[in-house]
């Protein structure tokens, strides 16, 4: 269910199906891939701290308060 | 002054120095690293349609904005 590799990324959409409700503590790394060549739709892939990866709903009201909670460094787990 | 390459991204941080005022039209993918073992501060890493690359500031106010286009899907240049 996570999203292709990304060596795939350049060439396809990247997300199948979307994660509810990550917890912010859990991500080490979010991208956020525009419409584009590669894909119609926007994606949001949230790389997780034990190495796996899921894709985010654009929409997702959470997502934002996810974002402002990396942003100020506040996602920390210790 | 753009980020490191990617293979070096998970040994250290990525960003040196932020650019100001990128326009959201000219971003394809933005990633969000959260602080980690390899880099005590949040990093923003956004890639351009031309192929490069440009770190922004966690804070500005700007990158809210851009965060929500690119997520709304309004971020075409076309």
């Amino acid at each position: 269910a996570g999203p292709v590799a990304a060596a795939l990324r350049e060439l396809r959409c990247s997300c199948l199906q979307t994660t509810q409700g990550v917890q912010p503590e859990k991500i080490s790394n979010l991208q956020v891939f525009a419409i584009g060549p590669q894909c119609s739709e926007v994606e949001v892939v949230a790389s997780l701290k034990n190495g796996t990866e899921v894709c985010l709903d654009p929409q997702a009201p959470f997502l934002k308060k996810v974002i402002q909670k990396i942003l100020n460094g506040e996602n920390k787990d210790n």
